[in-house]
């Protein structure tokens, strides 16, 4: 067992934040942490929902970007394979051994299409939502060109007034364009609303989901009209999910913050009025830092700023401590009160970012922990993949 | 020259944006540019500045975290030497043959002492600023094993409330235990005012700097007293370093940000009540980012989001268009006013983002540009790490 990081050993791009074995006390901070018990709860909880509601599941690969993740969920959780929001994040994940990788999102670039025509050379069912009937044939000329063949999910608007079609016809229309188009194969539609998952009521939340539902609804009604009866139909969040598998329209969810909570998330409350980090999921994921300054009594100050976590979603909350509090964020340090004068230099706290899906994407590793001692250690293998 | 990517190369880790020689138009996006021109001018001007003014620069290699960037500063602008933040930045810039490295932040972790008083053995004059006494004995022990020499600045708090010392006697007490130490050496005092650089107007950030000049000229004073006079007074920032050049009391800046510019920064007046960016500091660093959806007649959607920026400042700016505006800012997509329709899919745009220094902390790599050819690909060599 390796314990100890030997400064001899150091190279160019040394920056294992840990090794499988040390104790979680040598952890070098700051770094991202997962809770590997929470963890695996969550990704458990989770398959027993989704298969008690005879739904598919595509975990939403873009919120952790980690392959190692997306192969627990699948061996864990009964994932159906995973989506992701870009070509190079698709490419990842179908290199890691992902068997099914839809990219929720358009691609209009010349070579990232030329790169998506590619993923299925990879071994992966690759698809891919559409906006616009101008891109059925530019996708399609990628795919002949390589050789490949494409699935295509019509995205709708639902909501959130961002991507996706507004109306039936137009759905329609571009349906038939993917269906009588040259290597690409029509999936079904997209469906996803974005904009009401951090809603903190569920009655908020619900009220947005029905006009989400009935508009799906219609979509679907449309197609089986003019003969393309979706395959899928696809969407739903952590601030959802329960909703669509409850709808009779979804059969695919795409739910990805479930498995590590965030602080921002963990605000929203359940239909019992009780937060959603307290007993529906678990806070997996943390900030681990150190406390480096000390200098005013009542003042900490921590190794964790803002070139370790996104602050979109207000700022990181910490984990299990009423008495000390993170009040400010600056590039390298948190500024902490403690107005007891309580922590100590070098002590380790675990803060709960405000939103996981921007904080994961600056790190380089995971380090997974369980009684203490490092188990596993995680590359994010699609950080910074943004094209 | 070598034009276009070929996707038959594509590797595992592919996320190359652009090659040397390429039309700025084939750059992949979302990523970051820099106008070269821009770029220089900026660099050129901040060395006049500080050559005419007799203060040294160092430069603040935290900001954009390139050895790149950092010797064309050195080479065209006289930096000498550059801060950063964090140990594990330090390795990079002394690896990368940077020669005078100052950690302008406190190590107090046990492995990162060991790996700090490596760092001299890479050829760098090597710092570090203290603000706990304790300290003092730490980094003595740590230089002792590695049988190198730390030089420390005692760090002063000057006005922000987050490290430094309060008063003079700490200030003495400290350089004091430096200057007995085995195998460190009193360098001077750190005098950062970090909390007043990004108020608006010239005569609040002047109003704040003044406090700071006048604690530092006490501690610079007890200190000559106590038979320390200290060799370095270092600080001042983009907002504030003509106020710390003609204190009488500063010798060394810091600045960093005035290198690449920000939307946040620009709002900044200076002494004229003109934005430093309307003539002082021109915009070199841009996310370039295209359209990928525009399902609205009113509203494009742009593919860079907060995976590739951050919004602590607030939101990016489009570079030179009045006519469409971005407005909100999920993972993946940025939502852009375009009440004219004026934006077609793949049209690309320059975003100015709101902050610096952690916008480049998420990116591999700089494209530098100059007369629309792609004339640079350089790395963000010190990205993600954080220890």
């Amino acid at each position: 067992m390796v314990t100890g990081l030997d400064p001899q050993t150091l190279e160019v791009g040394f920056d294992l934040p840990a090794q499988v074995g040390m104790d979680e006390s040598e952890i070098q901070t700051p770094c991202l942490i997962l809770d590997l018990d929470a963890l695996e709860r969550n990704i458990i909880k989770m398959g027993e929902y989704v298969k008690t509601h005879g739904m598919r599941h595509r975990v939403h690969g873009k919120m952790h970007k980690s392959v190692d993740v997306a192969k627990l969920q699948e061996r864990l959780g009964g994932a159906d394979g995973v989506c992701c929001q870009k070509v190079s994040e698709a490419e990842v994940f179908a290199r890691g051994g992902i068997k099914d990788v839809l990219i929720s999102n358009q691609v209009r670039d010349p070579f990232k299409l030329k790169r998506l025509a590619e993923i299925p050379k990879l071994g992966a069912r690759t698809s891919v939502c559409i906006d616009d009937i101008a891109n059925v044939a530019e996708l399609s000329a990628a795919a002949q060109a390589a050789g490949t063949e494409l699935e295509c999910l019509v995205e709708i608007d639902c909501g959130a007034g961002r991507c996706g079609v507004d109306t039936p016809e137009q759905a329609v229309a571009i349906a038939q364009a993917i269906d009588t188009a040259d290597n690409l194969k029509f999936g079904g539609i997209q469906a996803y609303q974005g904009d009401m998952q951090h809603l903190r009521t569920y009655a908020e939340r619900k009220e947005k989901l029905d006009i989400a539902v009935a508009k799906a609804k219609q979509v679907v009604d449309a197609l089986t009209e003019a003969g393309l009866k979706p395959e899928l139909v696809t969407g739903g969040g952590t601030g959802s999910y329960y909703l669509e598998s409850n709808s009779g329209v979804y059969n695919e969810l795409q739910c990805g913050s479930y498995a590590f909570m965030d602080a921002d998330y963990g605000r929203n409350l359940n239909q019992d009025g009780r937060r959603i980090d307290q007993g529906e999921w678990d806070n997996a994921l943390f900030i681990l830092t150190s406390i480096m300054s000390h200098a005013k009594a009542d003042k900490a100050v921590c190794d964790a700023g803002l070139k370790v976590q996104s602050v979109d979603s207000g700022l990181p909350v910490i984990f299990g401590r009423e008495d000390v509090k993170y009040v400010k964020c600056s590039d390298e340090h948190g500024e902490i009160q403690d107005p007891h004068n309580v922590l100590k230099i070098n002590e380790r706290l675990r803060l709960i970012p405000g939103h996981c899906d921007p904080t994961c994407n600056i790190h380089d590793w995971y380090v997974g922990v369980r009684n203490g001692k490092v188990e596993a250690l995680w590359p994010v293998s699609a950080r910074g993949k943004a094209f």
